[in-house]
């Protein structure tokens, strides 16, 4: 059996990852192929529960090494009992975050060195990579714009950081894209739904031709 | 200031770990030393309520990878909270359990590397050692028959593992112990509370003498 591929949202808060994700799993069952939408930090029993405990910190907040190794443990979860064993029948998985995120927040906003980061992965999740991770890149006064039309209410522990972290993250993101171009694709998110799904369809088209 | 002692208790279930902790920071503090007493996985909010998803998985319980990076992530947070500022003031701290219980449970026991474990030590916690180490060894038999004595209903995830994973983690602490026996007593737990405490006090003169 072919395996599955593996697709990852990366992006800041607001730049309509979860929506592109949910577009992108349903046009891949349009094509017949069979698809699980997840997300992280989540995706199972264990991981979601770490994650609450990550955005809604027991304490008085965690420090960027405690939180590292928690998003590290979510994923190392996810990947093998969600992620790795829907590849190996051949289903497709399309994941709202993943790695990159942890490089970009932890690491870029953080501080802490890529490099310890790659290795929590590496013994967590025998270093997984997605095949294709989409960054979705929006400019900042669309995000501020998008996200106070949410409910303020929603702004967790990570997301609520100051506007310094969150250009500390973009940037973190740009580079990883940069320098592992093979398996970004870095799409304009400034436009519609509509304009975003579209760069994502066509970006696409590769994985698809070497799929069939 | 004099940074302060850290003291840690090792060994299997049953072996009398908290107890023996309880009465040698009882002893310190007769000799007028500032003494907290800790244990692991937690001591700190956030790392307590790791402990709870540790020994009450909310899944169908975690894979040794996971359960290593969260026994991992509740040090971080414990040893950036509590521990490293308790030492840097003088105070002393006598934690139950810390990193050479990760290597004898997910590594003897779970298989996980040595070298792995030590890796996310290193990012964690800073490669932190307890400048001495009690390993408290009792004879299975002898083990048996204190924990029938104990509450079965509070068997956990990881207390409650069958005998040969137990056996595995007893030959592991006992390989850590010679490999690093500068930092080490060994102490025989088969005899009374009194006969063990005394033995706990013996190996600890030459760190009292060290620190006055």
């Amino acid at each position: 059996m072919k395996r599955g591929r593996f697709i990852a949202f990366e992006g800041g808060e607001g730049a309509g990852k979860s929506t592109q994700a949910k577009l992108l799993a349903n046009a891949l069952r349009e094509q017949g192929l069979e698809v699980i939408q997840t997300r992280e930090p989540g995706g199972t029993a264990g991981a979601e529960a770490i994650r609450e405990m990550l955005l809604h910190p027991p304490g008085g907040g965690w420090q960027a090494r405690a939180e590292a190794l928690l998003f590290a443990a979510a994923r190392a979860d996810h990947v093998e009992q969600v992620i790795r064993p829907a590849l190996e029948v051949g289903t497709w998985v399309v994941c709202d975050r993943f790695l990159d995120s942890s490089r970009a927040y932890q690491g870029g906003g953080g501080g802490l060195p890529d490099e310890d980061i790659l290795t929590l992965h590496r013994i967590g999740s025998g270093g997984l990579l997605p095949d294709l991770t989409y960054l979705i890149e929006v400019l900042p006064e669309e995000v501020a714009a998008r996200l106070d039309r949410r409910d303020r209410g929603m702004a967790d522990a990570i997301g609520g950081r100051d506007a310094s972290f969150h250009d500390d993250v973009g940037a973190a993101f740009a580079r990883i894209a940069d320098a592992e171009s093979g398996r970004f694709a870095r799409i304009d998110g400034n436009g519609t739904l509509e304009e975003t799904h579209r760069q994502v369809m066509q970006a696409l088209s590769p994985l698809l031709d070497r799929s069939r």
